[in-house]
Parts: C-alpha cells; sequence; structure tokens
C-alpha cells in the first residue's frame, strides 16, 4: 500500500484576512448543476448550466434540491446572494477543508460533513459535503462527484415513496444519512486491512510490515478525526428545534445509532492495532530469545572443547623436557583428550537441557514459578 | 483456541438505500413462534405456526408474550402492521448487527439487545434479541433459540408468582434481566482464559501463547462493547417515564447494578492482560539477560586461553633463531603456560564473579542502589 | 506472598431466576446475632440466639441495633418479614458478593459495602457488609466477625457519649465510617509492598520478583475496584435526603474525604507501579547492553589474535617452497608476530576506549548529543 | 535544529507579594504605541510616543484602538488610570508569562491570549497579547512587535469596509481571530517536522534522530498546552453576554472552529509521534534480530568445523603409540576430515535454513502460526 | 538526590475511633503563638505564650489575626471551644496529614492546605496549613514556621496598605495566595531537576540514572497529589456565597489562574518524563544495536579466516598418503592459503558494507523504504 502523498500544501486562507472572504484554489473540474423539483405529484430533474435557469426552476411551486459539483467563487456568491446564505458559510465550502460541523442561522441549517470512499492506494480519501437545509430547498454543495447521492435521487423519482411525502428537512436528512452510511465500506476496508497486518506481524518480521503497520495507524487516526464531529453534527441536527419535523427527528435517531457505530468500529481497531504491535514485540523478542539460545549452546559447548584441541596442538619440545606435555607422549594420550571432551560436552549439553534451553520447550528452567499457583 | 473466524462479509443494507427498507439474508433455521397469554388466573402457552393464530390468542383477555424466533421478513411486517411498530424498528431487527439500544415510541418501548453464550471455540459468541414492550404486550424476536427465556416461562407457569400479578413491563424486564445474567457465566469464561494466560506467560515462552493473549483480548474488546451499550439501555428503561410501574423500576436497579458488575469485570480483565504482557516482557528480557550472560562468561573465558594456545602452536622454527619461541624449549614451558592460563582463566572468573554474573542472583553488581535506601 | 486463590467458582444465582430469589450457600460459621437497645439513658446489650428475642428487645424504647454475623436464609427472611425489607435487598446480602451500594426505600436506607482486612498471604481480603438505616433501628448483616465494630460497640457503652444522644441514622454513619477506616491499615499494607519492590526491581533481576509485581499489581486493582464504588456509597448518604439529620451530614463530609484520599492513595500506587516496572525494564535493558559491551570487547579483541597464531600454526612446508611461510625461518619472526599481535591489540582496545565501551562510563560516544545544550 | 534554550530563570514575582504588584523586567526594546481612531467615515493612524497624546486622540470621536508593544510599568500604570484597569490586569500583562484567559470586568473584556510564530531554531516561538476591548475602545498590549495585526490595520483602512461599520468589540474579535488563524503556520511546520522525523525514523537509526523526536514531541506539548486554553478564550468570548453584538458572535463561531481545527491536528500529531516511536521501536528490534541471526548461522556453522580442525592439529605423537590419532597416518585421513566438515556444514546449514534463519524472509519458522487462520 | 524517606508510620487514628477525636502525636517543637489586630488606624502585633492573651487581644475592635504553630491538643481544644469551631475541624488539624479541602461553617470558613518547600534532598517537603476565616477573625494554625507568611505580614505593617483596609476575608485570601505562590519555586525546582535527567539520559546510560528518574516521577507524582486539591480549595472559595466580599472574589479570581497554571506545569512535565525514557529506551536500543554490530562483523570476518588457517595447521601425514594435504607441499600453498584468506574477508567486508552495518551510518540497509515515499 503505497502511503497517502504529504497534504497538498495549498496555502490556506491569508492569517489575518477578513473573516468571509471567499477564496478557492483553482479548480480542475468544470462546474456541474442539477436542479431537482419535486412535491407529492411532480418530479422535475434538470441538469443546469446556467444559475439563472436554476433560480427559475426553484420558483416553481415543490421542493428544490440544487446539487453543485465544485463550483467556482463566482457560482458561491451568487448562491449566497440569491438564498441570503452567510458570507462565513461560503468561505467554509471554498476552503474545502472544514471539519464537520452543523451550524444553524434564522431560517436554515448548514451542515459541512466530510464523506469518504475507499481507495486502494491509501485505504479512504475524503472530501467535503455541504448541505443548506432550508424551507422548501436543499442545497448541496460538493467537491467531488461520487455517485454518493445517486439513491437519494433515484428513491426521489419513484412517485409514490415516502421521501416525496415529506419537506425539504426530510431530504436533508436523506443526503446526511448517505454521507453516514458511505463510511460504512470504508471501515470494511481498514478492518481488512488491520486484520490482515495483525495476522502478517504473527508471521515473520520485515521492515515493510512494520511501515504499513504505521500506515493503517495513520489511516485509522484520520477516520477518527473524520467520524467524531461527523457523529456530532448528526446529534447536533437531532437536537434542532426548528428546521426538523418531529417525524424526521425520528429517522436521525437510526444515523445517530450508525455514526456511533462507526465511531465505536474504529475505537476497537485502534486498540487491536494497539495489542498487534505488542504482540508482534513480544514475538520478535521471544524469536530473538530463540536465536541467542542456539548460539550460546553452539558457543558454549564447542569453545571448551576448541580450547582442549589448541592445548594439544602446542608445540611444546618434549625432547628437551620430560616436563613438556608428556600427555603427548603417553600410550592412552589422545583417547584420554577424546574422553575428556566427550565428558566436557555431555555436561555442558545436560546443563542447557536442564536449564530448558534445548528444545523450544524451555520447561524445566520455569517449573518453580509455574507451580507456585498449585501449592498457593 | 481456534480464533473467531472473520466476520461473515454479508453486505449490509445497502448505502443510500431507503430508511426503514427491511432487509434480510435468507435464514437456514424455520421461523418459531410461541404465544403465552396469562393473567392471575389464566395461563395459555401455545407454539403457533402462523401470525393469524397469534393475533387471534392476543384478543383473549390478559397480557399477550408473542416470542418469535429467526423471522422471515413477511413474518416481520404482519408483526409491524399489526403493532403498529415503526419500520425503523423492523429495519433495525431484520439486520441483525444492531448496536444494543432502546427507543421509546409513543405506546411502547423498543428494546434491541446483544445475547452472549460461551463457546469452547472462541470462548464466547453474541446474537441479538429485540423486545417490544407496550400495554399489556410483549413481542420477543431472537435470531438464535438458546433457552434464555426458558427459565421466565417457567415462573410464569407457577400460578401465584409475582410475576403473573403484575403488567407486561415487568414481564418485559424480566426477558431483558435473563439476557444480563446470561453475560455472567461468559464473563467467567473469558476470567477462566485470562488467568490461564497470565499463569502460562510467566512460564516459558512460546509464538502461540502470544497469539492465544492477542485472541483473549480481542474476546475481551468485544465484549466490552457488548456490555457497554447493554447498560446504558438498561439505564435508559430505569429512567423510562411512560410505560414502566414504580415496582418495576425498582427491580430494574438490580438490573443495573449487574450490568455495572459485568462492565467492571471487564475492565478488571483488560487492565490485568496488560499487566500480563508487561509481566511477560520483562521476563522474556530477564531470561534474555540470562542467555546473554552465559554466552559472555564462557566466552569471555576461554577465548583468551584459546589465544595461548595458539600461541604456542605456531611453528617458528627454533632451530633458525634463538628469538623464536624459546619458551617451547624451556624446561618449564608447558607448566608455565598451563599455569598462565588458571591464572587468566582465575582473574576472569574472579571479575564476572564480582560483578554478579555468575550464578542467577547477581547481587554484588547492584548492591549501591539497593543500599542507597538505607542511607537517605 | 502466595497468589491469591482463583475466585471460588461458587455458582451465581442461577441466571434467569426470578429476582429477589434469596440463595445462599450452606455457610460453616453458625448464626451469631447480638442486640442494643440505648437512648440517651438505657444500655441493653445482649447476645441473642432466637430472632424474637431480638424481636422482643426492639419493642423498647430507644434505638435498636441488631447485629447478625453470617446469617442463614431463615433469618433473613424473618428479619425481613419483620422490618418490611424489600426482597430484592435480601437477595443481595444472601449473594455475598454484591458490589458496594447505596440504595434509598420509602422509609430506610439499604447499604452495601465490602469491608477489608490486611492478610499475609494475599495482601488483603474482603468481605460484606449490609446495612439497613431506618427510622430507629439500624441492622447490620456481616459475612465475617473481625472485630471492625467492636469500638462503635465500646463508644455506645461510655453513659454520656455523642453517640448516645443522637438517632439510628448517626449510628449507620459510625459503622460505615468504621468500614471505610478500616481501609487505612489495607493501603498501609499495599504501600508497604509496592515500595518494597520498588527498592527490589532496582536490584538484580529474578523471575520470581516479576511475578510478585503482577501480583501487587492485582492486589492494587482489586483494592481500587472496592474503594471506588464505596466513595461513592458515602457521597450518596451525604446526599440522602430523608432519613439523615444535618448534623450527621457534617461528619459524612468527613467520611468522604476519608474515602477520596483511599482512592488518591491508590492511583498512585498504581502510577508507581508502572513507573517501577519502566525502570525495571530500563535497567534491565541497561545491564544487557553492559553484558554485551564485555562480550564483543572480548571477542573483539582475540579473535584477530587468535586468527594471527592460527596462521603461523599452519603446516606449510618451508622445506619444499621458499614461498611457504619464511617468516617461520626468518629470525626475528616470533618477535614480529608477537609485536604484530600488541599493536593489533593496542588499537582495538583504543578503538572501543574511544566508543567509551570500556569503563562503566560511556563518556566519549555521547559527547556530542550531551554537549548539544550548551551551544543551543 | 537545536533544543529550545531553557526558559529563562527570570525571578517570578516574589511569592507573598501583595497582588496587583505590577513588577517588570527591564525590556531592551523601546515602548511603541501607535493609536487608531476611526468611524465609518473618518480614519486616523499616528504613532505617538506619549501617552497623553493617545489619550487625545481617544478623546475624538469614533473607536480607539491603542496598540502598545513592550510597555514599561509607567506606561502600563498610566494607561490603567485612564480607563479604570484593574490592577491585576496589568500584573498579568506586566508578568509577561501569563496563561491564556478572558475575565470579564463591569464595562471591558480582558483577554490575555500567547501568539506564536514559527521559528527556524525551536520549531515555534511564543509571545504574549493581551487585550482591552471596552465600549468604544480597544487596548491591545503585546510583547514582540511581529506584524500579526498588520492584516487588521490594512482592513481597517479601506474607507467601506465591514470592520469599519461595526463597534469595538467586533475589532477586539478580529484581533483576536489573528492571533488564532497565525497558530495555523506554525501547526503546519510542526506537521512537517514530525513527518519529516516519521520518515527518517523508517530509515537507518541515529542517535541525534531520537534527540530530534524527544524535541519534537516537547515541542508538540508546548503547542498544546498554548492551544488548550486558546480554545477556552474564543469559547469564553463567544458566551460573554455584555460586551458582543449578536453579529460578533457568528464570527466568533468561526474562529472557535479555527481553534479547535488547531488543537485536533496537534492531538494527531501527538498521537503520530507515539506510533512512530513504536515503529521506531519495532524496527530496531527486528534490525537487531538480523544481524543476530548472522552472528548466530556465522558461528554456528564455522565453531564445529574449527574444532575439527584443531583436533587434527593436536601433537598426539603416533610414533609412540598406536591409539594416538591413526587417523593421521590413515590414507584417506585428509579427505575424510574434509567430508565430515562438509556433511556437519550442510547439516547446519540445512536446519537453519528450515528455521528460516537464512535470508530475510523466514518464512518456514512460522508457518505453524500464520497457518491457524485457515484452519480455524 | 537521596531518595525521600518512607513515610513515617506514625499509626493514624485509631480506625472505629470516635469522630472528632483530637489525637496528635507529641511534637518536638514547642508552640509558637502571634496576634495581630488591626484596621485601617490601628496595627498590633504580639508575640503571646498564652492563649489567654490572644483572646483579650481579640477583645479589642479590628481584625484580629492568631498565628499558631505546631499547637498541641489542649490549645486546640481551647481555640475550639472559644471560636465554637468543630470537632472534626480539630481532629483534622491535629492529624497534620489531612488532603487540602475547603469546608463552609455556618459562619466561618475552614480551609485545610497543604504548603511546600523546596528541598535539596528529596526536591521539596511539604506540611499542612489550617485557615479559620470568620468575620473579623482569622486564624492560620500551621506544622511549620517556614516564613511563608512573612511577606503578609509585612504588608499588614504598611499603614495605608490596601490590605490594611478590607476584611477578615481580604487576609484569608492574602494568605492562601501566599500558600499557592509557594508552589512555584517548588515547580521551578522539578522543572531543572527533570530537565537535567532529560538531558543525562541521552548521555552514557548508568544504573543510578534510571533510579534518579524514578525518583523523579515519585517527586512529581506527590507535587501532582498536591496541587489537584489545592486548585479544588481556591475554587471552592472563590464559590463561596456568605464569608466572602465581591472585592476578593476578584483576587480570588487570579489565585485560581495560579493554581491552574502550577497544574498545568505538572502535567508538562510528567508527559516530558514520559517521553524522555522512551527515548532513553530507544537511544539504549539503538547502542546495543551497534554493539551488537561490531560483534557480529568482527565475528563473522575472522572466524571462517581462522578456520582455513586451523585445516592448514591439521598434522596430516603427508608422508604416509599423497592424499593428504597436498596443498601444504605446493610450492604456491602458503601464497594460495592467504589469497583464500583475503579474498573472503573481502567479500564478507562488502557484504556487510552493502548492508550497512560498517560505519554508523547504514544507508544502504534501509534504503527500499526510506525510498518508498519518493514513488507514492
Amino acid at each position: 500500500m503505497p502511503r497517502l502523498p504529504r497534504r497538498a500544501r495549498r496555502p490556506r486562507v491569508q492569517p489575518g484576512a477578513a473573516p468571509g472572504t471567499v477564496q478557492r484554489p483553482q479548480s480542475e473540474s468544470p462546474v456541474e448543476m442539477r436542479v431537482i423539483v419535486y412535491d407529492g405529484e411532480r418530479f422535475i430533474d434538470e441538469r443546469v448550466h446556467d444559475l439563472q435557469r436554476a433560480f427559475e426552476l426553484h420558483e416553481q411551486p415543490g421542493i428544490t434540491w440544487i446539487d453543485v459539483v465544485s463550483p467556482d467563487v463566482t457560482t458561491l456568491n451568487a448562491l449566497g446572494a440569491r438564498f441570503e446564505l452567510h458570507p462565513l458559510t461560503l468561505e467554509d465550502i471554498a476552503d474545502g477543508r472544514q471539519r464537520s460541523k452543523l451550524e444553524a442561522y434564522r431560517d436554515h441549517l448548514f451542515i459541512v460533513v466530510r464523506a469518504v470512499r475507499p481507495d486502494p492506494d491509501v485505504l479512504f480519501r475524503n472530501h467535503q459535503v455541504a448541505l443548506f437545509v432550508g424551507k422548501g430547498f436543499v442545497i448541496s454543495v460538493r467537491d467531488e462527484r461520487h455517485g454518493q447521492f445517486e439513491p437519494v435521487r433515484e428513491r426521489l423519482q419513484v412517485a409514490r415513496g415516502r421521501i416525496r411525502e415529506r419537506g425539504a428537512d426530510y431530504l436533508g436528512y436523506a443526503l446526511l444519512d448517505s454521507v453516514v452510511d458511505h463510511y460504512l465500506p470504508v471501515v470494511d476496508v481498514v478492518t481488512e486491512q488491520i486484520e490482515t497486518l495483525a495476522d502478517d506481524l504473527l508471521g515473520p518480521s520485515t521492515e515493510s510490515l512494520v511501515a504499513q503497520v504505521q500506515d493503517a495507524r495513520r489511516a485509522l487516526g484520520r477516520l477518527r478525526r473524520l467520524s467524531m464531529p461527523l457523529k456530532d453534527v448528526v446529534e447536533s441536527m437531532h437536537r434542532e428545534p426548528v428546521v426538523l419535523a418531529d417525524e424526521t427527528r425520528l429517522f436521525l435517531r437510526d444515523c445517530i445509532d450508525n455514526a456511533v457505530t462507526i465511531l465505536d468500529s474504529v475505537e476497537q481497531l485502534r486498540e487491536m492495532a494497539t495489542h498487534v504491535m505488542d504482540a508482534h514485540m513480544a514475538l520478535v523478542n521471544h524469536r530473538m530469545n530463540e536465536v541467542m539460545k542456539v548460539l550460546t549452546v553452539m558457543s558454549a559447548v564447542f569453545i571448551p572443547l576448541s580450547f582442549i584441541a589448541g592445548l594439544y596442538g602446542m608445540n611444546f619440545d618434549g625432547g628437551v623436557s620430560p616436563y613438556n606435555m608428556p600427555e603427548l607422549r603417553w600410550t592412552y594420550g589422545y583417547p584420554f583428550a577424546l574422553s575428556l571432551m566427550t565428558l566436557l560436552a555431555g555436561t555442558l549439553v545436560f546443563y542447557f537441557y536442564r536449564r530448558g534451553w534445548l528444545g523450544r520447550s524451555a520447561a524445566a528452567d520455569v517449573t518453580p514459578i509455574a507451580a507456585r499457583d498449585d501449592k498457593a
């Protein structure tokens, strides 16, 4: 999994700039706009290229949904002027890096949430979705077109659907619910990744595994920082006294459930990642121990033997002095040396066997402690 | 203990689907239904195969308890229509993966809890139990039949039992209490596992132990995520103003106690698991230290000796030059070399003894610190 | 310190049993009962063996204190019937494993707390004490007789003592305060143990030390889980509006102080235990480092020397070819080899000295970092 | 990155000194003062060197902003006397090390915040900014001149700007918002540093890297301790009932968003720093393991071979006894010894290959565990 | 730094003793008493040795401050009787180990705080200071005389000082503020110690350093447990409705600031201590790695060379068989052996160089991971 490229260091709004200044980096994708007007009976769905046409459609009776994708500053300002939106909300939309939040204005709600979608490279990506929910209209402004709202539009097309019978607040809820629902596949993707890593980390250790864990934890951190304010937004909307019908509030309760479940899963994964790292460290240490035991046993057994061999390889001249290495001239010198070596090796092997360093199960070494419990 | 198989990746409700859509994977087990109608005097207990019969029994005077196991969508919808249940509640039931929660509707409570039972393979399994508690009726919808409600049914059979004298709210409490009570054996099973691991981890280290600890911590995580909302549900029910009689509320206080105790035990086990891993790491490090000391002492003592032996094994030709290894021709050359080796070995052994590397109790090495306290 | 034996796995109340079922394992110790009746002037203190006698004494004017130790089910039921106690409270008492809690009933308070006493084997043990505090009577039900209430009884005997002048609520407070006070010696015992371990862990590492730390942390966990609800109970009693006189409430404020201090000490000890383990790990690693340095220096210095010695121990035949080891036949061959070895050893020793691996203070190696601060 | 020099240990206000004592270390930089008076139409901007002149300007109609940089005690006292500021606020300003806070006085708000700016040496530095926001005047007292307020002054110069139309509360908000905005570049600098370190720590380990991580975590700690009270200050101002106009409150909501985002980023970075250290430790351990394996394999393979070579290098005299090393005189002695060595080496290499110690991917060793999942 | 001697295990008040029992260990220092009576005009300051004299002075008009150092039980009881102090407050004072707290009685406040002072041996020591603040009088009872209240007394001597104009509540505030102020030098001392350790821990590792860190963390723990209730006390006093004048409350706000700053610094130091230990562990591991690399490279290069040397040191008799070590008799045998060794050593050195184990910067080994980011 390639790492998430560093956050594009697009200069933020100039510190100290007048609040409400609508600044926006040049977008590569063209503005897309779609206007849907509906009530229990009628249903108009039209792609528009001109805000003027959108405003005309809004004149029609029924509920208007204006869906704008990657708007430029001009479009934003025109929308703001027409629907009397606060300049600060437009600044938030333009910035594109707003934390999820809900703000209540006198006659409409302003909701910013971050939508997510799975991405094979960096697990998931997120973009900003802003909603204005007012009396008789909903405006959605998105930074990317990803089909998140398609199911809602399809439900709107059904002639006698529940969504057609209700107000703009229900449409607003439906869109928010759709954003929340799309977190679930992302949670599944991250869960899959963490579980795969959990299995891999019990296997052989490699450098890239460690880096992958770090990437996954980072993705989890990002997901948590996205989910927490999302839940707050849904809860704030549930508490909102003015715009919402009671029935819609009942549905929001369900949406809160989803948000809580998402957050819950993320917390579980975070905890799991920590345990996985713990287990990995324990395994690496355990294996180091095994390696060290092999080294120690091999060295400790053969080093004394080699010493004895070296001893009798010395060239003290027996011809000169009877004190010089008489063993070399002893009839049974060689068998004696071999026996000495065998005895020494046997003793050492027996010692290491008793300490449990031979074989993987080091039973004898720890019996005293393991047995403690039985006596207690 | 085999690991819990990965969560079956059954597709969740399609993101963006209309809320209240009752979707349900095909169940393998047939629907089971049982209807009990009782009051202080009468008691009817009948297995029914047809919802129509259940509704007829509900017409009878007294309190009706409809117990449904693994219902299909048709059954759910029929129940919903008859008792005016909210579509969202039916969706929750059908999903089968709902987090525990309580929702109050105008004239009934909707409770979803997750019931648990011990399982030898993965410590414990959980399934969903939903309860509707209304005026004069209780509907329980379960995903598995596991005898959790048998004791309640038996108490209902007793002619003059307290439960027969009271309302549907008391029956609802009794069923919820039964679910909570069944967490206790699961807590016992997990406790047993953690304590066994705690003992094992003080014994010899093996790779599978580490994996088992990770599995147990995961089970603990699952149990905690189940217990926390369960406690919230019982507390919410205790606060519920409409449906409950005051006397039932008193009993719920006791049920809260149980839920708190369960959560408490889980927290204790989590903490214990952490300490156990700490202790395990300390032990592994300690043992590595022991291994290293043996290696070091053996190597450090014999390597210089081998060097001396190697030195006098060199073939410099004494016949050519008097400077070449006169020791070899010295009368006491060999005894001298042996003495040199003995002296060297003795010095090194003494040095390691002073540093406390010989024997397991390394007393001398650390005396200065241990003694510090006495001087303070 | 032997480990706490596993919690006796006495079967809990059957899951799903009717709440309020008074079940109790057969107790080995006989029921003991003592009734004290007093007011400002009179004082009766009588051991009774028959509840009927206790009820007769209660008829007397003044405040009645019935102290029952390890009662059987019959006794509990008789008490419950006489004083109109709720069946759930009797179930709690019989269970003997209740978490500390306070429950207010219409005309009396029901308090369950866990009393502790030091125990040389497992640091401390706990048992259950239940109190009913009503108008004119206090009933205490204990699972063990341990003299915890002796001081209160002695104060009651004093003719003009404050406790004689006040109501049953003050007596209830005095008994609760006595239970809280007895936590202090237990905290002292655990503190002593942790501090001893803290010193020992800076000394030589042993396997049993690690196990002892784990036991102590477990005891701390138990103590914390006992102290937290205890504090809650005292605070609940302080808030209790009905039964308590204002003056008694003032005394309870002091009792809360004690409970907070206990909890505070436990938290401090928990933190200390964590730091102690940190320090221990740091020490073990430090010592491993020392061991490794010795091994490395010894090996690295002597291995090249041994190689040179081995080189000149080769048996290439100088008589056959002038290219074969002419050094061996050179006049100064041996002195040359010795000088080469000395030079090599000196170079290596100097290198290790510069890296600070000789001697315990490894100054040279880290100077650059340590000095950084001065330049900043 | 050089480390932050130790906090200059300038003596704090003498403990026990009368509260409200205005003490101030001698400042090196001269006092700077600038007075701006404006309303919708007029705009005066004047550097003054004499407070008397400032007070004259304040007499003018419109809103007065007095901006003072590094004032001495005399100036502070004169300001305090003229605007009836509480002595405690002057003491706070003079101290220069005040935690961010907001205090409401009868007719003005007193705000102290800590402004930050990136600094190549220690990541960032902070200094104190105090604001008095009253009816018709704002006084800002800063310890350093850093152009933080320049953008606000420029917006004031624009004839028909929003800021010119509004009251002193809006100016106060604008200045506070400017301070908050300047945290963003600092967060970016710290993020850059942490991410660089995160990459470096996956590379080769060096001592200075560890020190750099510690420095960065310290900077993060400082930043967190600055951001938390900053957010509290903005929230307090938002709640402030008296001085603020409703419209200004709306803008403050946006400022709270910024403060929350800053705090959020800091928390994320703290978490990331922890994960990075975890990953670093895992890597270092992994590499140690690799090193140990090489050492172990090399030693374990060659030590027995060397022993055999040493064995046949012994000088037992075959001429004296037929038992003494007959192999040396056997026709195929040498080929036999070579074969023995080859066989031994082969066996050992095969054994290490099976345990997965050869090559970096140690597959065979861990198969049993990795495969466990498939069987479950 | 010597460690703090274990808490003197003076027996606490006997568990179960009557609350309000004034018990006190025999103090070594004599009782000291000083009475100050003042109002705007008059000022009396007198050391008294007899409480009777103190009570006489209290009869004088003006505000009375009775300052008592290490009183005995008799003095406490006499004070209690004269000023109608609650017995529980006297018990608290006598105990001398009370946690900081504030208790409001009908007509006076009772404040216990723990005062601290730096101490070269154990960083800091603490003792108890109790204050009664009533209408027209303040009683301070201290366990040690340390000049903490001297500055207040000096300010009282000044004829027209603010403190002389105000009531007893202001005096009470001034004394409490003085206690809080004296925490600042202690925080400075602990900060100094932690920062010194932070630097030292990046230097060479020693056992005593680890013990010193543990001591410092313990001191930090103590300081935190003292500062937290201290802040609570100041906040409680700020909320206190009866005794305090509004103006005094304003000054208390400042005192709260100080208490929060103290707590803040302590938290920062705790966090820093944790990071410092992390960094230390990372360094120790890093250094172990360096040591291991040297050992491995030296061993791995020379062990095969020594083996070859050993091989040609074998004594197979070439005279007996032409198969026995013909190399020894080959003209270029020796040069061939030397070349083989050189080649082998070169290969190994090259291999280790490629893995980055030569030199401290192990660049080559980790390039693949470090470079990953560039490709992403």
